[in-house]
């Protein structure tokens, strides 16, 4: 690459302040533009990931990592309907601003702009590529886009198109950049303060860690989600039931999922006789703590045999060794890290608690503030936690797995923030903007 | 100091909770026990402050530096007043939230809820540990307060009446936590990501620029203002004239007074001449582009003695030779460096600019995001650079002074944010707040 990024943003800073003049009407012709574009490359594009596929499996990448890569003609379709999608959206720059006069004549409005120049760091969906992109413009800002170097083909692929739409529709290519894929980039990224508005990383926990750590560049905090339901003593068991088999079921492998059970201590050996087996047939592994784990037993869940409590139930062997045999066993004790684990996948640590108290401290201790879901008919009980409980989204009698910015209504979402500075839970469009004060006056001094 | 960071921090986390949980008129109360402990620990307190400023003399610290330490009775009753005055605020946690009910019956609400526990980094003015304590405290945060090592008594003495009210008050001690005031604490203040959730650094760029590369924890950047008055061809120079001397002087050491001119070719003599030595008579140094520096001589402003052009006219000295004799004259060629400077003090760069577009140019390069203003009586040019230009606060016809939390009409501000991300500008009681959703289902599953 003949650029550098700090070169790249400058750029980005420049074109952004010719897009931030424009209408609504004109940002989202240029979404058009981009959409015509994309599909005018698609075969391009396909070529290129199919490239990037073949280096892949060759590298022998995990099975999971080579379908997230993966960007075949019927996906970009789905991708291109997204831009269009988008372009639908309502314009979070005409919300009409705050505005009020102060005592001296000073006419003081809060008016919405775009963010300015904004970073995403990410992993190997190349997707995002576009949808990320296509956001950030819809919402006024340039784009700097950072993608993981498995996928860097199908990502150069996806900015050449871009650029051809902004270029088509009379806008600076500098709006929507790919950067290249290495390590160098990105710390160039993560260095350019005063160039870049805000970093948005997107992807593994890793990840996002390590942006936090290295930057310089605002960022916000998106997607670790160690999420709880709590079954209170007064819970619909059925309703807890449908409510902890959808939240860690239907799509175990994205942050909004279940990780952790709570299930107070009155109602645990009925509860969890009941989905205890439902989750085990499904294929989940359960974590649990002692008392949970007597019951299960209790209840014959996981037990292979009938022999009793404590037959079928998995000695959780050591960390290190025996993990492969370990990781069969259905039912195991939980182990202290548990408790922390974003699991991503078909386990569950399972805990018995006293009751509220219990579960928000557990929750307060353990919880990454992303989304938190308490079952029962109590309605003082459920003030308590939905007032008590740290997280961008807490849940009465619902499920964890609608905190998403399609499920609230927001059209789109670049992603869910798990910080508290500017945007919590699900973030659309209007997340992607910032306001300045405009003062009018006539020649007022202090 | 027997406790570290970390275990204060965690006890601030601990406290919040609780404090979240009480109402407008608890809160309203402990500040008002705060400022009833600030009274009885008056005498304490002041003589705190003594043995500081006898430290401070003896290490020979500034004139500026000692004046900003001081507390004494006076100014001490000033800072109570204001505890009171911020007691009688509106609650920012009060405001009604926003709700919706999706077609799958779930009601969601955006709750205002406090940002949780705030670290404020500050340097000798004592009054802030107080003044940003009851602002925290208002919103429902925990607050971790360090300040520097020149004022630690006086901090030290502050904090323990602090304590004292909220103890009156029946809250725990741990809200209000005046921290060490060594570069340690500094450092694991800006480590302790997870357990503070931002960080506010007041201070000089040099504090804010430090903070910002080390901390791990969310910043908000506050207060570096290379704030620009733009004069326009179009301005009414009369008007132009008192804005520019009320943002050069009115106080000068603040962020929001103005540190640039930039004059447009067309009017450029005229004002000049008119300006300049109402600038000089107020005992201003002009650091000016080649053309103002012409136009100046040519007008006889800065002449010592009427010898045409450049006579009076101070030749600049190189970097680091002869600053002494430079800094007397008072009118000087500018430097590259000076577009960029903070005087914070009695010197105005003044460049000569072709029109709008130039101004922009150079804002855009210049500027630090603060507070920009134009004066023109031509409304499209007004609106051009009002939309134009990236700052918190942009100025059509008045003084760039007027950012400032009071001025704005919030009652109070923490800092006046010069980034983009969460608040920009003056930032009161609702900046430091979030937001948490809060969903309400009968069951509903995804």
């Amino acid at each position: 690459m003949a650029m550098d990024v700090r070169s790249m943003a400058r750029q980005a800073r420049a074109a952004q302040r010719r897009l931030e003049l424009t209408t609504t009407e004109e940002r989202n012709a240029a979404l058009e533009a981009i959409a015509r574009a994309l599909e005018a490359h698609a075969e391009r594009i396909v070529a290129a990931n199919a490239a990037d596929l073949a280096a892949a499996e060759e590298a022998g990448l995990s099975g999971p990592m080579i379908a997230r890569l993966r960007l075949d003609e019927a996906k970009l379709a789905g991708v291109i309907r997204g831009v269009r999608a988008v372009a639908e959206l309502p314009d979070p720059l005409a919300a009409e601003p705050e505005a009020w006069v102060r005592p001296n004549g000073l006419r003081i409005q809060r008016v919405r702009v775009p963010l300015g120049v904004i970073g995403i760091i990410y992993e190997s969906r190349p997707g995002v590529t576009v949808d990320a992109a296509v956001l950030c413009l819809k919402a006024g800002n340039a784009v700097l886009l950072k993608g993981g170097k498995e996928a860097a083909r199908s990502n150069a692929a996806l900015g050449e198109a871009m650029a051809a739409g902004l270029r088509d529709a009379g806008l600076p290519v500098e709006l929507a950049q790919v950067l290249p894929s290495s390590r160098e980039a990105a710390a160039e990224l993560m260095a350019a303060h005063g160039l870049v508005d805000v970093l948005i990383p997107r992807g593994g926990a890793g990840l996002i860690r390590a942006t936090v750590e290295q930057s310089r560049v605002p960022v916000i905090e998106t997607g670790t989600g160690v999420c709880h339901v709590y079954v209170h003593a007064a819970a619909d068991l059925g309703m807890a039931r449908e409510i902890v088999l959808n939240a860690k079921l239907s799509n175990p492998a994205v942050c909004n999922a279940a990780e952790t059970l709570l299930v107070d201590r009155e109602v645990a050996g009925r509860f969890l006789a009941d989905v205890g087996p439902a989750l085990l047939a499904a294929g989940v592994r359960l974590r649990a703590c002692p008392e949970a784990l007597a019951l299960l037993a209790e209840a014959g869940v996981g037990a292979s045999a009938g022999a009793g409590a404590g037959a079928g139930v998995g000695v959780r062997a050591g960390v290190g060794a025996g993990e492969g045999a370990a990781a069969g066993a259905a039912v195991e004790p939980a182990r202290e890290d548990d408790w922390a684990a974003e699991y991503l996948g078909l386990t569950l640590a399972v805990k018995v608690v006293a009751g509220l108290d219990e579960a928000l401290a557990h929750i307060a201790r353990y919880g990454t503030g992303h989304s938190e879901a308490i079952v029962t008919a109590d309605a003082a009980v459920a003030d308590r936690f939905l007032r008590s409980v740290d997280a961008a989204t807490v849940y009465h009698n619902a499920s964890t797995r609608f905190t998403d910015g399609g499920e609230f209504g927001f059209g789109a979402e670049i992603g869910i923030s798990t910080q508290k500075l500017h945007a919590r839970g699900p973030m659309g469009l209007a997340e992607l903007t910032t306001y300045k004060y405009v003062v009018l006056g006539s020649g007022q001094v202090r």
